[in-house]
């Protein structure tokens, strides 16, 4: 049968999808072998397609990495070594005939997500990507939108507070320094210390999730730090639906673990600072987790043979 | 020869533009009569294009009018005393056989800067236009995204300061309450009082032109006001650019008159809120002023009739 591989190319691991009209039928991982620059890095995934493809026909290899693309060259991925690397004439060069694509590892994600996952049935999505930092990726009319340069979706860069924290980029009051893992634990360790109250974010070691379980729990400081997160974070969100109006804000990333509970909080406090006419924007998580990135390189090559009708 | 119109219709005027081969070939204007809740509009319109067409052969009419527009149809305009209007259905009655397109008048004024005005040669463009209020339009990829409910480009209502003024719409701090010209004023009127110092803001009557004007001049007051506006201006259009990373903000609107003295405070200070990657992205005026309607309700047929190169 007619098959197509999705790729995601990850620092340690890179996770291989088979996927048969239009289904994932079967996944492999193999770890990322970062020495010499990387350099092994396309045959061990060539090596791994041309081993599990039995007696199916290869129609496409869809492939994402962790850095800039650009016309299906990667432009430097420091985890794996890279810097400009031909990755769709590599692989295209292996196997002819063969349709490649090559794309940034956050639009991959999304794609994934519009494929099959949180943001199925959408037309025009902005993903949040609530991590380390707070990321972002959108799609309109059913294609990742890059922008005039790739640049689009810096939503975590977006102002709230003139005045605000420093971020790592150089502004001041850049959301993600609140809304990120690292940014809510800092507002966790302000509150802690200035609380004057008994609260168990005075653990040691004390990590994002502890925070969410700790205010899913009644913990009353960690229950204020969620309130600022989520006030926070929305009202970024107003900002980026006041402009885009999507038809859905998916909410993706380590941090977005703490489900129902944060949706909940933040579509409420969403609701405070939206325009009204956006104000009813539909809220949800994304669903595939580690695996939206084959899923959406698959998707990258599956919407192209869908719509050339040679499957 | 082969002719289009392109209509914009107002709330006092209708401006009529025929076009031959892409270029404006005549100009007219007829008062809007607005009696009977507008019922004459549509046939004062036809009559006279029927009056104007001499010897061309009409192929197509584009018409913007002020109100939201949904398949043809003009669901309410207040302004000409419209309620629902099938507006292409009552012109292609008139003229069967003619392309017949129907848009708001902000999306006209756009896609006119995008044909021929402040935005040709650029794809994704958004627009701020600075009037008595502070509304927006964007284009992507060479067309007018609308958003899910046709609310995209809500950009007056970011919130800039969620303690900051109180808005129209109910919310606070929306960057509109401080750059269109109701803030300016209201900026400028706080900031003669509190001074301390002889200024020419104490000019009775004052006009958003004339904080300009006097800001030119050199009157310390005014130029503070100047600052404060495009400070704010610029927090609200870096949550833009991080968002949508577009090739070009245009600045349209009766605001956009102060010209590239407003132009170049607005670039300096928006470098300082921008994420680094989109930091470098071009401003400009619009170049149209009130013509642009026309010129956007022709493109809006143009863009069609040129696809399927019946010219």
């Amino acid at each position: 049968m007619k098959c197509i591989f999705g790729i995601d190319l990850g620092g340690t691991q890179i996770k291989i999808g088979k996927f048969i009209d239009g289904k994932l039928v079967l996944k492999y991982a193999i770890d990322t072998d970062v020495s010499d620059n990387g350099k092994n890095i396309i045959n061990d995934i060539c090596v791994t397609i041309e081993k599990n493809l039995n007696s199916d026909t290869l129609i496409g290899i869809g492939i994402d990495v962790p850095g800039p693309v650009k016309d299906g060259w990667v432009l430097g991925a420091q985890n794996i070594g890279w810097k400009s690397v031909n990755v769709k004439g590599e692989i295209s060069n292996r196997f002819p005939n063969v349709l490649v694509e090559v794309l940034n590892d956050a639009n991959a994600a999304l794609y994934g997500e519009y494929y099959c996952g949180g943001a199925k049935g959408y037309k025009n999505v902005v993903m949040m990507t609530l991590g380390t930092g707070l990321g972002g990726g959108i799609i309109i009319d059913g294609k990742v939108y890059e922008g005039a340069n790739g640049s689009s979706g810096e939503i975590g860069h977006i102002c709230i507070d003139k005045n605000g924290r420093d971020c790592t980029c150089g502004l001041k009051g850049c959301v993600e320094q609140y809304t990120s893992a690292v940014g809510i634990l800092r507002t966790a360790d302000e509150m802690r210390k200035s609380c004057g109250k008994e609260t168990m974010l005075n653990k040691e070691n004390l990590t994002c999730k502890d925070v969410f379980d700790f205010a899913k729990l009644g913990d009353e400081v960690a229950l204020e730090v969620i309130e600022d997160v989520t006030d926070k974070l929305a009202i970024g969100a107003a900002a980026v639906c006041n402009t885009l109006n999507p038809d859905l804000m998916l909410v993706g990333g380590g941090v977005s673990k703490a489900g129902e509970f944060l949706l909940e909080r933040l579509e409420k406090k969403f609701k405070k600072y939206a325009f009204y006419s956006v104000r009813d924007t539909k809220f949800a998580l994304a669903k595939l987790g580690n695996d939206a990135g084959i899923f959406g390189s698959f998707y990258s090559v599956w919407c192209k043979v869908d719509e050339s009708s040679n499957l």
